[in-house]
């Protein structure tokens, strides 16, 4: 009998310390939105008669007095997770009668699913906020470098040149699409699942409306057992971090390498760089190696979400408890990528004469110059597309790496069996290729200056309304924290 | 030297038969999709003066003898891909001269990012249509049962009653929230690429927004690295399909069981199960395993997306339209799963007597008698909750599966150490039960019917607004057709 | 200037904040993989004169006194990770000139590269163990069920009687699978990189030979260049580990429903289970679902891993290091959750009874029936299973859920119509169908027992190969810090 | 009611339309192990009585038919799978009677689980062809360069040389244990799960010895539960080509870059490569993008596997059977892969000048004085690091690209502040640094001559064996047709 009391302690003391005790540590994050929930839920308790005022106001009192103790205080693993935590201290200061009263018409079930809806809205407001950063110090970069030429590739070879600008506006309007992602995630990630209690609802009469408004959110998850079951939010969000992050991982595809002593186009900043242990002329650039990794994270971390979820049933389970907790971590690392995204942006040298230098390799005025064959010749695409490719080969077997007219004259006699006398000085400057490239969102300097506007504008807009949106969510707690101790002179 | 010939010619030929013939095989798909540009393109080069009335009437004819020869034409796997297969016929038809100049101001590079576009919005709005469909099976069904009882789980234990509706309602709101998600996804794909040429834009003087009006897009993706290289809009559908399919997956989850003998609650019809070869007993629900295997499906597509595109360069490479290619085909398996889920929804059987009776299963009514004794006998909700505990424990060591009054005074008097005189007539009824849960959302018969109205209204106004854009885009190419035979005499 | 200064600090600061902070915290846990390496390397630069034994041996000093400082102390971000930390101890301690000769022919690419082997296969045999024991356990609990009857489910449909020896002998066989792989993908693990310096080799004339004894490994990974920067051999275990927990999470998937009320099959212990805040009846078994929650992590661990190496390219590249360290607390998670697993099978409580009456379920005997019917009447099964088919259909339209000897003649007469005259008296015990399965690997009791026995003593001799391993890994640091205090008397 | 008979008609066609019709045409691909099942367990029914001679000759003598037919004779999809159509066609020619008897004893689980098995264990085999005929055209390309100087990289910078030879050997001995684990694999596949009937064994007296040595397999997958239910193997398998197909596409991530016009360092041969339809000038590596492409798709293949059976219980769902068709088509992938991969590299080209130009890049050489600072002036490694950095610094400072002895006797004059007289000549001839590294596994091309010998004569063995093995598989069905022939006299 006592042999099999000490068997049970110790696997009780095992699975406390293996899975409960990991899991608590990572429930402190949630600290902040459970109060914000246990207020919120004790105001209307209050205001529906189903608690009566002194009592609310002895719980209201209590939970006060959590928030003195704070998301550090020491946590007992043996009451499984934290709301357990926080309710037995308000029974143990007021009592079970008057403190038991908080979970009336509540589960764990919707609190924790409110709690992280409360957690993952923040976490993409902070995001959000991030990458607008970005995008403003990418679109910054543009106008300084409208018009700098530079190679651009196709299939990692030279292909045509084009602007830094250019290619910095094709990024700042991935991020921007991006941005729009994890807006729309968030209009769906903000809506309130508490008064579902443990999936049934209720029959104490819950004001939902109220609860909503005072947490801030949009709306309510009106249906109780999608209320408390339904993650579907979370997965968006890590998919559109996933996506943006993948988009980020291909700049540091081409930037890794850039910046290397064989492209030497970019420099980045010591501070984002590290030095070989062992190489003493090496700057290696950890920190896009670390944004790349974190691509993958981030990916690895939706597969997580996707994998638990799909073969669960409808309803909350446990697995849903972990799942939010791990992937709350994965967000963090988005935010930090961002973040030292934008510092690495902000402070890179562009050395422009290697970008121009470089602007010339693998004949990559050859597409401009079938494109003048149509025009000045009136050839058709596909016949000056052959000329050009002769001429092309006829440079190399002549040792040669660029093009110029004689060669194509000699081309166009080959294939053609004509002469075209072709005389358009050629090649002189990348730069006038690039500037005469007018069609709508090319990399001609006036064509960047054009987007660099129109992206400036629009970025002030939305830069205005997510602060605000930041303001009214991060002040709600604070608010609804003022309104109880007006209304309640707590 | 022959030899080498040789050689050489193996390892084309190995390269054609092992990579280029799939890969053609499958573009096969995107032949009205190139169809479309190739005509919408050709209209703005003319428009445009690029392409003289004459030379581009000749193209307009020859690309209407293409549709004629139809998507099942034979094609040269040495030209590569579809595109240059379509381009040859028309050049061996009308001449170098002429055919060559449908491809001015153009790259393979837009004409694929477009074709892709083009293709997955008609997917996304085929897959809504079936989303839709689906979703008003499941109303019509809440409807039905909207008072039918039976048992709500947690953890997949059996945990309080609820209604049948309810349970319905909840997957439509997934569901709905999930048409939602597509819908953002279709707004992001249904954006114009073309015009981007190579990735550099190109000299020519484009009209972007005439092919953008032709080709019924909403707008254009303006930065011609973006157009040619970002394939977001392909990662968010494919991550909103998996959700959507987790969902459906989970439903399933709990289908499956559900039909066994064991629960007895539902019975699924013939035409959406097998037997078995050995058992001759057996009906399996194959179809629903069949649902939870394409929900795997879609999320590893997705992975492979995110993995296909995670480590390659920003701009055109080749990966992208591997991944593009092979993600249509898991696009057309969630298509066919929405349409079946439906077909299993509407004819599946409810045993209602089944669902009843399993609703007593677990002491379910166990909160509903602790929400009591918060309101007839003012306890908190902790202090009535270890009362009821105290009563179960009790049952069932007397070996009871219900709880009774008499129970619950005993319980009270161990816990509390006092009589409460508990006399409320419990368990007569779960249907009692289950009306008495009035919060919103819940599973109460009159809030299901509320609920089932104004999903009902909203799914109409949904419903509608989806054909008018299924329609403006399925008579897209035949309008463009009859634009050109009108404006061009053809 | 100072502007300047300012900003590049804040830079630095973020990026030691956001990226290095967390990885060196991480870090701590190859502390004691670091200092072997760093001794072995340091004997073996004895060994070969690179460094003087008076250089050396203060080199070794300095690195006891390492030890003592242990794997806690604080840590310099500014030094980016733990191995520069080490050092700068190590040369504040002892100067430059003999401190700064320990990183000689070595860098910390395949410092890091041997310590993450080191650690891998310390966590591979840990869990190995782990698995060990559970399967021990399982087959206890197979012996002692070897005759317990239980409904066997394909389909999630009850479909054929069995032993609940022989479900458990199932899992057995596939975590025995598991274990061959975790086996197979240690030795892969287990060769050392040490001596491949950045990845060129080095012009010091090192002993590869005597670092690969020193540190316990098995051989050596040659070609440097492969050293520093081939992971597959962890991508292999977190794979092995992702196959392993889904078969643990299949088990679960089982195992979650049978300890419902609805099945009865099962009971958890308490310490593994936690009850409801709202339903005072509930037993939720949150380990088991914990259990599957971390089959999906460690699945997208592996996807992170996957995802996060695919795109660079060979060599050393920094997101290994992240890659690395991430997928240590995801292998940390997997032998938790073998340990909590083993507790769990250890404790269960199993209903005979219910398991028993479930048996029945579904007519579970029909496939029996027919087997006779080939038997006894000398019909093709095919035949016997439309026989059977009809007589179950009869019994459910008569109301009836077994079937009898009456119900099968009518059946018969339908099908073949002829008189079959069956007698056989059935569905007396399903015991008795169990106990007449005696094909190879069946359920029937012998069989069970047999296997019973076969795995006991196959187990027993792996355990104790595996724990000679254990014990050959965990004295070597040891026994490497005996040696080198025998040798040069520090 | 005639209305409801369309109905179900309808839902029954699209059942078969949606989910059945494609999964039947993908089970043309299990028709030959099918038919290599049904006659292995027709034989085993002779042999061990269950059936007469005579009945299992007729059964053997339409199984010969059926041979006859094809597997591209047209199936019926309302028999939901192939084996029901092979039955059935039986059955036609033979009566139910007798035909019927083929199935005694058996289920389409263990006849699928069985046919997967076959079908995996073959397309391992081609797969580990393929990959031993990549790694022997490898060596040969090591040994053709075991001399030509190449950069190496770390973090894509330029770090230290070394040669062509010993890069192509990292990637040999990746591909390597690649192999082993495919061969682990293998052996884990290649075991015979037939006679587990659906799971529960059967009351027949199969001889699973006797099917198991027919087909070839190593040995029995003896618990029936595990046999039908655990597809692991199929796991690993995809695993292992992940894993491996990451070493191809880091591979790639290399070459691509290498081939562009940028290193210059390779040309692929033409076969490989396609043209652009814009930039006359351009030769993508199309093939290198699909491989990496490829690399992606297997990835999420596994994932796909991993997510689609996690959450099924144990035994046999048919999730399995979707899982295991849509899988074999990506294992078809890479087979292609490999084959395109052996070829792209026999014929690529080398640009030994680039190379050795591309060397010099970065400073490559500074690694190696630092060690020769070490060898001459006996400086520590961590001084002689701070001396090179130094003298890096000022190089740049000077406008110069390498070291010299002056810059290095200056540097080393600011950081000692002493003369330390440096002479050596330095930076004549990377070739000689790349020699002098002598260290087992390095570039030097000594070394890379042993090991290139020493993996010449491995791969030789291995060759050896895996022929052997792949004849004794693919002749498997030919001497079991000979054996009837034989024995049964058909």
């Amino acid at each position: 009998m006592l042999e099999k009391q000490r068997l049970v302690k110790r696997f009780a003391d095992e699975v406390v310390e293996s899975f409960i005790t990991p899991l608590l540590e990572g429930q402190r994050e949630l600290f902040n939105a459970i109060q914000f929930i246990n207020k919120a839920h004790a105001v209307m308790l209050i205001e529906q008669k189903i608690v009566s005022e002194d009592d609310g106001k002895k719980i209201l009192k209590a939970l006060f007095d959590v928030d003195k103790l704070g998301k550090s205080a020491p946590l007992n693993p043996y009451l499984h997770e934290i709301y357990s935590n926080i309710e037995s201290k308000v029974i143990e200061w007021i009592g079970a009668d008057v403190g038991g009263r908080m979970m009336t018409g509540r589960s764990r079930n919707d609190l924790y699913a409110c709690a992280f809806r409360i957690v993952v809205r923040e976490q993409i407001l902070d995001i959000m906020n991030e990458v607008t950063g970005t995008i403003e110090t990418l679109v910054n970069q543009a106008e300084k470098h409208y018009d700098t030429v530079m190679p651009g590739f196709t299939h990692t070879q030279p292909a045509q040149p084009t602007t830094l600008g250019h290619y910095f506006l094709g990024l700042v309007d991935s991020l921007d699409e991006d941005r729009t992602r994890l807006k729309d995630a968030y209009n769906r990630t903000n809506r309130n699942p508490l008064g579902a209690a443990a999936f049934a609802g209720t029959g104490f009469f819950l004001n939902r409306k109220l609860t909503t408004e005072l947490m801030c959110f949009k709306g309510v998850v009106e249906n109780s057992i999608k209320s408390v079951g339904d993650y579907s939010y979370f997965l968006e969000t890590l998919s559109s971090l996933a996506i943006m992050m993948n988009n980020v991982s291909r700049f540091m595809a081409d930037l890794v390498p850039w910046t290397s002593s064989v492209y030497g186009m970019f420099e980045i900043d010591d501070s984002f760089a590290c030095t070989s242990s062992i190489m003493p002329q090496k700057k290696n650039p950890f920190t896009a190696e670390t944004m790349r990794a974190m691509a993958g994270e981030i990916a690895g971390s939706l597969m997580q979400g996707l994998t638990i979820t799909k073969g669960i049933p409808m309803g909350f389970n446990f697995d849903l408890l972990c799942f939010g907790g791990w992937s709350l971590n994965h967000m963090r690392d988005v935010k930090k990528a961002m973040r030292v995204l934008k510092g690495l942006v902000a402070t890179m040298v562009v050395h422009k004469d290697a970008m121009e230098q470089r602007s010339w390799d693998g004949f990559s005025t050859a597409t401009e110059l079938a494109d003048r064959l149509v025009r000045s010749k009136g050839m058709s695409f596909r016949t000056a597309h052959g000329v050009i490719a002769a001429a092309v080969r006829m440079a190399i077997e002549a040792g040669k790496n660029s093009l110029d007219a004689e060669l194509i004259n000699l081309a166009a006699k080959e294939v053609l069996n004509k002469d075209i006398d072709f005389k358009e000085e050629i090649g002189v400057n990348v730069a006038q290729i690039v500037a005469s490239r007018k069609s709508a969102g090319s990399g001609a300097p006036k064509e960047v200056m054009r987007m660099v506007k129109s992206r400036r504008k629009f970025i002030a807009t939305e830069k205005d309304s997510l602060e605000k949106e930041f303001r009214r969510i991060s002040n709600g707690q604070a608010s609804l924290d003022r309104l109880i101790k007006d209304n309640f002179a707590i």
